[in-house]
């Protein structure tokens, strides 16, 4: 991800100024809650996990996300509890978070992850029917730009058992870290190897169905050259 | 990840059967209840998401995490507002996702991702005084095989601002999926490319600290053959 400048940093947005429950406390230093660093991080993201409370308990469920301007969208089957429970809920809160790295300090104690995380809270919303399809074109031409237009679209049965659900980015933060460790400076001298063991989820060939004996349209030859 | 075989599977595992908040309700086919599967999914991680439930809401918070026998341990400073709540919750959930490719169908309605996933629930209880240091030992093991012993190891003082959680895999599923896409047969004879883009979580070469002049480690020459 190229990071925003100190000035789109600074520029107003959703996510500024924190709230109660978005201001970080800990390591505030690695604390952002501008637009452009919190929308860089969610679009970024294939998938994001969603937290909610119901009878049960607390639930956490991975799903695949995209944003649409200042939301960021989910779907699902209309039977899905998670969609159901969403919508009726006051309260859910999503987490997206990129490892990019193991930071190895001279000390134990100083060991920590590189990471690019946003974490956003708020009620859902059940986005209007007339908005379902262009919101799902949406999430295609995320995971593969230009697809939209070669796949059969839904018919009308599977449009009406899919449930598209947005959360505002109203309420949410980022907290990242880049770079070496952060020693001790008694322990500058120790003979240990000190760095970055960094990560990168890559994309690698694609790969055809067995079945297909189509032509590789340009989102799988690009794919390799995606970042995320 | 090398799934088990079904005789593993089929092993009598703290994840079977499967509790009412475990069951897997949504494309049930994908789930998995025994041990082999789970802790494959859980040692392939470096972190998780766990979600708790406060005055405030539900939050959900990505933290590294690291597994010894029927347990995933996290750690963090005693001051951390999240294991504070966590200590006295009834009640927690971790979720671990490793994403491991989308999935382009010929329509659009069967566009998936493949995956791996386990979802955990149950309340963290606090690590002894006694098993602090031996389970800490276990991360950084996790992270970096053999570094335990080339780093300063935490003191007193370090390890007294630390504090050790773990919650028992007992309540736990997997979900996962593999392979390519699966279409309806009356969309198998249309002229559009379906196949797997595949996604890795790729490590990259080590990056020594600029202010380091130690030789590489092992864990670091040999970073670039993690799997996860």
């Amino acid at each position: 991800m190229t990071l925003p400048s100190d000035d789109a940093r600074n520029a107003p947005g959703p996510g500024a100024p924190p709230s109660r429950r978005t201001r970080i406390r800990r390591i505030a230093e690695n604390a952002r809650y501008d637009r452009a660093t919190v929308q860089a991080i969610v679009d970024a993201a294939l998938m994001c996990h969603v937290a909610f409370f119901d009878a049960e308990g607390v639930h956490c469920i991975p799903t695949g996300c995209w944003r649409i301007e200042d939301h960021l969208y989910i779907h699902g089957s209309n039977g899905s509890r998670m969609l159901k429970i969403l919508q009726s809920a006051t309260d859910a809160v999503v987490s997206i978070t990129h490892i990019d790295g193991l930071v190895l300090a001279r000390s134990a104690f100083n060991h920590t992850m590189n990471y690019r995380s946003v974490v956003i809270y708020g009620p859902f919303e059940l986005v209007p029917e007339a908005e379902k399809g262009p919101s799902l074109a949406a999430f295609m031409e995320h995971l593969a730009p230009g697809r939209q237009t070669q796949t059969r679209p839904g018919d009308a049965t599977e449009l009406a058992a899919t449930t598209v659900l947005r959360i505002s980015l109203a309420e949410s933060a980022a907290k990242l870290r880049t770079g070496p460790p952060e020693d001790d400076a008694a322990d500058m001298g120790r003979p240990v190897w000190a760095g970055v063991l960094p990560l990168v989820l890559t994309p690698q060939p694609a790969q055809r169905d067995p079945a297909c004996n189509e032509a590789s349209p340009e989102h799988a030859v690009r794919w390799e050259q995606r970042r995320f």
